[in-house]
């Protein structure tokens, strides 16, 4: 049984971790028999999006706290994560994982990432595991993987930012997924194409599926 | 395609709507062709819970704001659903069907159901439409539709309260779901008896797979 850490960051595509997309995983990495750990940062949250209107609220809140809402109670701190203690690393999408996991919902090329995320993408890519990346989470290893090749669909403005941050973007359909062998990274575009959750589901699905095949 | 309405309480399984039967209910509900329609009512959650502590937060959130998290966007507000424009309705569960949609979580089997989810179950139930029920849901059909037979699982003292409500508490596994026929309803047991997500999938996909055809 693969012992598999999915790192969530929030609760909702605007603000933190896309919820069909963490549940999508989650789901398939039961159905597929691993044995899973959700974990997040102890961070707050960049800024909390009101999702019925689209706009920023004013509030405040923690991405542990919110990634609990997914978890269905308190995740493990990502500052404390061991990677040894796991056989691969799942990254959801959404909009947290381009706000809370890294900046680069403000920062485009210029983005960093957030130090435990780092540590924990570097350590695993050191270590050979397998890592795995949903809708624009792949901007994470693209800047932390050098030469790195993966998928965030086919969206051209996105994919040049991918190219300028070292990494080589492949365009892919959203049913499919995207294999680097060398690197040991897996990605799917999942909602960065859509439109279903159907849709969005498929492609999860098999990423998922030959995550635990290789771990 | 048929057109159902998706009844949500929130986001996050202590003070909305359980996210994971939230989620696997829209996938199998596009799975199966139909035409989804997410709902809540905007109004105040009882309460927020920090679902890290499992304790009362002291913040204030709206249900129809927080639904709309796991909607993607905007969710239809229940006090003007219209249900002549749906061929039938499902309520996922999580505390926010027991806390915002009725007052079972704190006044049991003397609980009251909130207006307009009154309003939308009394109307559908009378147009002869289908309705189905996860979790802890189904003490929304046990108050409002006398001798309605359903299941929470097998909790003897929640089954007692659905007795006594005016239901037939029938006991079902969690990969099941029950059905009576005269009265419309599909019910299934889902988190109330757990022990996984892969378990909870796998009555609401069976549910869902026949709400769909009947509908």
């Amino acid at each position: 049984m693969p012992k598999i850490a999915v790192i969530l960051s929030g609760c909702g595509v605007y603000d933190g971790a896309e919820i069909h997309e963490s549940v999508i995983s989650l789901l398939a990495l039961d159905r597929a028999g691993a044995d899973v750990t959700c974990v997040a940062p102890d961070i707050d949250q960049m800024h909390v999006i009101n999702h019925a209107l689209g706009e920023p609220s004013g509030e405040t809140r923690n991405v542990a706290v919110e990634s609990s809402r997914i978890a269905r109670g308190a995740v493990e701190s990502l500052a404390e994560m061991d990677v040894s203690d796991f056989d691969a690393i799942l990254f959801p999408g959404g909009f947290g994982a381009a706000k809370n996991l890294c900046d680069y919902a403000v920062a485009g090329p210029e983005m960093t990432v957030q130090a435990d995320v780092k540590r924990v993408v570097e350590e695993a890519h050191a270590a050979g595991k397998w890592l795995g990346f949903l809708c624009i989470a792949p901007v994470i290893p693209a800047k932390l993987i050098p030469g790195v090749k993966l998928t965030i669909g086919a969206d051209e403005t996105t994919a040049g930012h991918i190219d300028q941050l070292g990494g080589q973007h492949v365009n892919c359909a959203v049913e499919d997924y995207v294999e680097d062998a060398d690197n040991k990274v897996l990605t799917a575009p999942a909602y960065m194409l859509g439109p279903g959750i159907k849709d969005v589901a498929a492609g999860i699905e098999k990423l998922v599926a030959r995550l635990v095949e290789l771990s």
